[in-house]
């Protein structure tokens, strides 16, 4: 099932996309096999991150890259995480609305994911579903995150090139300098640009680039206004010249070997998690009682966990 | 040596206590037969997590706090963690200047952890400091955290009551709001509240209070003025009221399970890890540089490393 699956979304068939995307994030045996047969597939993609805080935009300039890219001739697939909240449904709504916007284009394919609570593993999830998109054949996938979190520093590591969208006049700058955020990011975008306080942000980022260390890849500052599809062809300009870099300088070697390792160390936390609940679900419970009345510690509790599962594990 | 440690901690010696949060933090063989000596005599602190904005005050509260719960005749444990990036070291010098201030009271003990990246469980190391001035004998213990991200929700979480910190016109309620991060709080605090906006954002949460599902404990918005010390006996005595709230419920039971089951599953996914990097560390690597050329996928890798390990992880 999951080899036909496999095979007509290889052929292109865009409800075979679809129902791979769904098997990988309900982190299926399904999931897993499709997930296996495309990975020789993959990496071909020009993967790209966009974070920034709430409010900045991310959404916009999402819709406007997709659509600048389309015009160059290129497929598109979007994933739209949300890491935030439990309790956030912004992610789904905002889904509906978009897909109106982007509906009729068969060069685009839009799917938004949803937290999944604290045992999820979105990060995990997220790579896999870039993977997916990527064997599918779209020449470029953006992975957008809500917030600006740790978080979403994981889930943007999951893409090529990283992009940090910036607003004038919300003290985004400073907590985003402080929070480290601006590290990952590899262009910075400062998007409603038309608004005051734009020339105070933009020296601001250049001064705090200029302390910083960086490689040989200068960070850009782009002035963008999404909503009115502003700055976006020079964004994409900057874009394919970051992917070039990459290629050139092996960047995108290095990138790609630290990015399998740190996918590979969450497959096995997830699938430790997975057949825990499965097998030992009810000395999980147990062992957790035991903890709540301080009869053992977690250490313990997880040791004997590991050594009851452990025929399982092997 | 584990045992004469724990003897002496116990009895109060406050070398004893410096020294197993080292271990603990270490994550060391030693640490984890400290908290299991230690675990029995846990469970009598109040934890209480604060967390909050870049910018809001917390340390000024976190140290008011601590002063007002010393003068209450109240011993207080701090644990300053910082989780936002890999290039901060904020919470070394943040902890020195404090430490200076806090000098010379026996009654407080004060320690910050910064990041361990992306692969350390810092809420799990948080919760195990957390135990270790439990068992000491502090009868508070304040888990304070940088930033206001996923991660410090996480860390938060292993506190029983949780402090949401928020300043007028930082534009922090909207992007807490839109970030979930409220509904984790039982109390909010408005600090610098001798600031303009005050009333409009006091306004805002009650609005938004007004909308969110509450339990029995009614979400009270305090008023302070963290570096003034103004409205800090009035924010204990709502500490307290939640404390003793707790108890009467039973939600600081139903508190304690949760909190049990999240820590036992943070220690079986450490402690997998930790049993991968000693014994299959090279195949680990193997792995990593197939993942990357797109030989096997993260999932068949991880499966394979679980077999390889399996006979360690029995």
């Amino acid at each position: 099932m999951a080899a036909d699956l496999v095979r007509r979304l290889l052929a292109g068939e865009r409800r075979a996309l679809a129902r791979a995307l769904t098997h990988v994030e309900n982190q299926s045996a399904a999931g897993y096999e499709v997930l296996r047969l495309l990975y020789p597939h993959t990496g071909r993609a020009h993967t790209i991150g966009i974070t920034g805080g709430a409010g900045a935009g991310k959404s916009t300039l999402t819709n406007a890259l997709a659509k600048e890219y389309r015009r160059r001739g290129k497929t598109v697939g979007i994933i739209a995480v949300d890491p935030s909240s439990p309790f956030s449904r912004g992610a789904i709504l905002g889904d509906r609305i978009r897909m109106q916007e982007l509906t009729g284009d068969p060069g685009v394919f839009m799917r938004s994911m949803a937290t999944r609570g604290s045992l999820g593993g979105l990060s995990e999830t997220a790579a896999d579903a870039v993977a997916v998109m990527d064997a599918f054949g779209k020449d470029v996938v953006l992975l957008e995150t809500v917030g600006a979190g740790q978080d979403e520093v994981e889930v943007a590591s999951a893409a090529q090139t990283t992009i940090l969208v910036l607003t004038p006049g919300t003290g985004d700058d400073v907590q985003t300098m402080k929070a480290g955020i601006m590290e990952i990011a590899d262009l910075l975008v400062v998007n409603k640009s038309d608004l005051p306080n734009t020339d105070a942000l933009i020296a601001a980022l250049k001064a705090h680039l200029t302390m910083s260390e960086h490689g040989a890849w200068l960070i850009p500052i782009l002035r963008v206004v999404a909503n009115k599809e502003q700055g976006i062809a020079q964004l994409v300009e900057q874009l394919d010249a970051h992917h070039s870099y990459l290629h050139r300088s092996g960047a995108l070697q290095s990138e790609r070997q630290e990015q399998a390792r740190h996918q590979v160390v969450a497959a096995v936390q997830g699938e430790v998690l997975r057949r825990i609940l499965r097998q030992g679900a009810s000395l999980l419970d147990d062992l957790t009682q035991q903890v709540a009345e301080r009869r053992t510690d977690p250490h313990s509790a997880a040791e004997r966990l590991l050594a009851a599962v452990s025929g399982e594990l092997s």
